[in-house]
């Protein structure tokens, strides 16, 4: 079983394949990036983190689930907004310390209600 | 004006808009993380690192410069492989831990010689 252990109140053991996890490498606080994009269009729609945990439950369940740096607590993607995101698939980057989602997104991505979070333009064009 | 000092040897002042700066919420190592997009396919090509200095060195010379967490320095992608990145956008997200990154690629993005570094597919069809 793997163990994640600290103080953040972060799940200890997980049912996330071990040839899986033995393949990531985690930040200090024990997270890997997820890069999300809309399945169909390719379209980046958001960066949020991943526990062990967490990228457990989005492989077994298909729907896609976050750890919430902030919040320090698992959430799944529109439990609470109905924004949900069902997973068509997942890959690791090459240095296990990020995953590619791409999902059917449900609505818009983002909680000010765009389509996606990268709504902040610092240098070139929009889109 | 780059000081680099600290355990971490990242840099503690960086010309970096003060402005931009303020928007950046950091990791516990002073990071956000970059998502590295081809500029005209949309194709998700890596996720690197940045921090304040990364990202000013992105906007300012137009080269996608990132923070490389095992080496502990900064690095130009391409400054080995030839392959580098001309930056045509850079948008922040609306938690301001992330950029997304448009970049024209020369060849291929990953170090295995792949186009995209996320090639270790876990769940569902490649592409």
């Amino acid at each position: 079983m793997d163990r994640v252990s600290d103080a953040s109140s972060r799940p200890v053991a997980t049912g996330l394949d071990p040839r899986i996890a033995a393949r990531l490498r985690r930040d200090r606080d024990g997270l890997v990036a997820a890069v999300v994009r809309q399945h169909r269009t390719g379209e980046v729609l958001m960066l949020a983190w991943m526990d062990d945990e967490a990228l457990h439950r989005t492989l077994s369940t298909g729907r896609a689930t976050y750890w919430s740096r902030s919040r320090r607590r698992h959430w799944v993607k529109g439990e609470t907004s109905g924004h949900h995101q069902y997973v068509r698939s997942v890959a690791l980057d090459c240095d296990g310390d990020a995953v590619l989602v791409s999902v059917d997104q449900v609505g818009p991505a983002c909680h000010t209600g765009a389509g996606s979070c990268f709504h902040d333009q610092l240098l070139g064009d929009r889109g």
